[in-house]
């Protein structure tokens, strides 16, 4: 029995108590702490910096074979709030995978849905249900829910990239599954560009004519850096500001690229900063270029490419740029808009 | 420091693990259960019997007064398999509350929805921002996220009810506000029918001409008992079936009474059995009339009026009518499906 | 060569036209009256008088066998303003229909949708896809796009009633697809309630489980006159008003009851009047009980039971009733709304 | 009286059809034509000539200056199935504009839609709600209803485009509006790109972050050819198929760039062929580059750059490149989609 029996002090209170205990209940009004007047949020504001990442990526490559445990060799991000559980919020899985030269991890599937976010290098395929994806820094690359997906590194040189999943969720909604790909020996085709890119990455506004759509995520699996570096810059250019912000949707029926995971990327000029706010859902960041300040909540950290913070439900969220910062980031946004649960707020 | 320091028994290995925890990082070819072939539920089939949640219900209405604690007199289910959690299954609160006759409970309000559904009795009012709703048996009433409630009980007779939220999901999501009534006091206003009803619930198919929908949740805020058993009666008719199953939906914009919950109810014909079936996401059931058995999972109980069920995600869930059964149940369902989650498997 | 030849009386000009002219042009800077501030409707305010109707079409049914043409005996209201096209507004047909004793107009369908309001009587059935629809006084009564779709009369007595379609929108886009049923004899099956009242139609907000949506109109076929009265009634007493309105929905996905007509019920307490107001597109009106006035436009009728009215687009519509009044409406609201062209204004 | 008096030689029924028409009624029996067993349309196939279109323009531009009347130099393409309608289809406006070196046409707005598709030349400015929009043949640009929207060229040299507006579809609803810019002298603002490219055109699935969608049209409102052109090539490389097809839709919602035109373009490889097939609702291609041939209905047509082909509705409607085409067209196909009329068929 694992309900708790609490304790008045009162005789016959104590005796009902027991019974509720045993018979697996709790009375409401000794339960503390359900119902707060803001969200009380056990994740912690939390840095990982990217120079350490690197290096203990590159340790676990020398030690560690790819194959060793679960196909992969990652390096999860546990925020230091959430009592162990290997998650950088509440929401959201985020790690660093790191890949050497030759290697390769094998396909499976899972309905967790998993994005990559690369910060330096290239070279690396991920093959998402038989179509290769070149990664290389800047770019977004996606694996959707139940989409079979492996990585393979035909090159020389090593490569690290963030994953970010949202096992949490899928996790606390007990709807986990998972499937090993037809083989264990990854799919070792490369191409210049993926045929995802090809169908749906043609232009903005410009898809397949003809084409239904079925699935809950974008049919365009990767973001290139190139793209958006432009529109970044023609952002900026058209609205004066001292900062940009856009998001990743999917082309053809427009909203998030994912049912669970929201997308997006800020552009901040050096000496500039974005205006502090806070949202419900828990937030992942990852910096890709510059220098500067993150606010998060009531803790501030000097940030540098490679660098990721957990910035936790409802916490205060403010970039400051010395150099200009292009900073990524993934939120469950998604999720609490379809549940009448998202709130935002300026400070 | 809260992130585990795994051991290997090699000391390279081993220098680094260390490494990792002292940067909150762990190593993910170690840990172990991620991702599972399907879902592993902590939470078990459980059955709180309504016989007994009617005895330690009074015996809490002659020992606590209503505003002891939380301004609620409720007794939580507590899944055995979920530690200790105040929650039915993963998902959701199911609980039952207990008003003496002239007692109230004040208004507040709380992103978490709830709903009551009633198996006995008759005279109290929830009142959902402003609006006197009665309660009696067999109805289903709505407390929508964010709307103001309180419950009064002017009669001389205790009422019992159970009440299901959406805490679970809105606590995992970090997205709990709460805020007090206008007044400690409740209102006391009565009225043979809510204006709700009187709105929209006028017919099947006839809402108001109009009237803009920008709420997240149903309108109608109760679904009458008289108005259930006749459409259960009507498609038992027409389906020539041995069992019949409704779903309480959104008269407006269709769709389900809330954006967390789905709720239905299910009439089985006496000697009659329902398909088994499974579905992610978890599921609490109450039963309003009759005898029988429920089968969850690997689990079978003897069924009785005022029975709370719980059934974990993916479980099979199957009823077996010895007197014709009307059983209500509450599922996250809508949340599974906005998330691309929802699966539903025959056995 | 059907394409206007311009003159100006220069003569180079006159060259110009005469080339445009036999090339199927036309200059713009010729064209007048293309865009127009407000819009300029062909269509008139009109009144059909229900005791003219009923005894015209009493006449048909001495004169007239069922099956002389098109296997309908129907009387189309004709706005003067369209130049004879069989149309009371312009983007909708009405007609009366009449149906003796022991009559049948045999199964078709075709892209246009109809719909069947009755001011009189009882005893047709309306068999939809081979679900017999009971139609009498008050009940609306849908025959959706593309269902097949019959009436029969069993009893003695004839019976009369309005008839609503889409058709001139259809012929517009030219959709008009027909197709005859499987035989020219008419179904003559009979039920105290349709197949599809008994699945959908159970009570508000009460659906069937499980059931998805694949078709573009309401699963729900007939609307009841007791459920339309009690709404109109519950509406005035919850709303203190002297007027009430429903809209007719469909109650698996909320919305307008098929995708190109709007119904709506307007009940108008004795002595009162409706505010003025005006939208764009046509709609027909019919009174169903009462009597008094209805401004349309600069026009303004004396209207009883059984009248048809026509309300061009962008025409002031307001009734005032001497006895109380419940005045059924038809628009095109679904079609103009799809299209971001609808527009309100209260007068 | 417009309402036409049948004539039948039998004197009682004569009698009741004088009654009718006096009444403004029709005998449906005596009506033929208006169910058909698929679409009978008015419109025919028909071809305006590139080169005859640009001599026409040419010599308008001579003789006719720009504010002679509704302050466009706009040439109409009337199919000669129409009656004298100066639509290119029942659904669709078609049409040249030519403006003059230093010419421009001053700012309107109206409620029907319209499109701008370049064949040839540049330098043209059109100014959406005060953004200049740089228009280059291959360009597509939008000027959705009831934007303000005028014409300006800066340069020396003429230029000519097609224009393309859902006038009929809006005129049939009777829901036109129209205003007159602030001012009757245009905007002269030029800008190397516009606003809305640098806000929403950056790149295939990059959208502004945190931008709600309240417009009903695509914020995107050029669509260039640098881009097409490429998503064109692209998408043959991937399909390895001999044609491949685009449709150009609203970046941030998904869906057709406007509620009631889908645009799509088409390319042809040299010596292939596009599958036959037809659709319900007209159609408008604009030849941009290549010689084929263009089969539409019974009629094929030699097919040059600046062609203006009609499709009326369910026509066949296939292409076959002598040299590479490219044939950019507009349908009414969201017109008819979103009413539950869309009918394709390969034949």
């Amino acid at each position: 029995m694992t309900t708790r029996r609490f304790n008045s002090g009162e005789a016959d209170l104590d005796l009902l108590y027991k019974e509720l205990a045993e018979r697996e209940l709790q009375p409401l009004w000794e339960l503390k702490g359900l119902l707060t007047k803001e969200p009380v949020v056990a994740a912690v504001p939390f840095q990982w910096r990217g120079t350490e990442l690197r290096g203990l990526g590159e340790r676990a490559g020398e030690l560690v074979p790819v194959d060793r445990g679960g196909d992969r060799r990652v390096l999860a991000c546990c925020n230091p709030g959430l009592d162990g559980a290997p998650y950088a919020v509440s929401t959201l899985w985020a790690a660093v995978q790191y890949l050497r030269g030759h290697e390769m991890a094998p396909a499976h599937r899972h309905t967790p849905a998993a994005l990559r976010f690369i910060t330096e290098g290239e070279g690396v395929f991920t093959v998402v249900d038989g179509d290769p994806l070149p990664m290389a820094k800047g770019d977004l690359v996606l694996t959707p829910s139940w989409t079979f997906h492996e990585h393979h590194n035909p090159g020389d040189k090593p490569m690290m990239w963030m994953d970010v999943l949202d096992l949490p969720v899928v996790a606390a909604l007990d709807a986990v599954f998972f499937e090993e790909g037809p083989t264990e020996e990854a799919d070792t085709s490369t191409a210049p560009a993926s045929a995802s890119e090809r169908w749906f990455g043609g232009g903005p506004g410009l898809v397949p004519a003809g084409v239904g759509v079925s699935q809950r995520h974008s049919p365009l699996l990767a973001y290139r850096w190139a793209d958006t570096d432009r529109a970044l810059a023609a952002q900026l250019d058209v609205s004066g500001a001292d900062s940009a912000r856009l998001r990743y949707s999917d082309p053809v029926r427009g909203g998030d690229v994912m049912p669970t995971m929201r997308c997006e990327i800020e552009r901040v000029k050096a000496g500039a900063s974005t205006r502090p706010f806070r949202q419900t859902g828990g937030r992942v960041a990852c910096v890709l270029h510059g220098t500067g300040r993150a606010q998060v909540g009531d803790r501030a950290y000097d940030i540098a490419p490679g660098d990721i913070i957990a910035i936790p439900s409802w916490s205060k969220w403010q970039l400051a740029a010395d150099s200009e910062l292009d900073v990524f980031s993934v939120s469950d946004a998604p999720v609490l808009d379809a549940l009448g649960l998202f709130r935002t707020s300026e400070e």
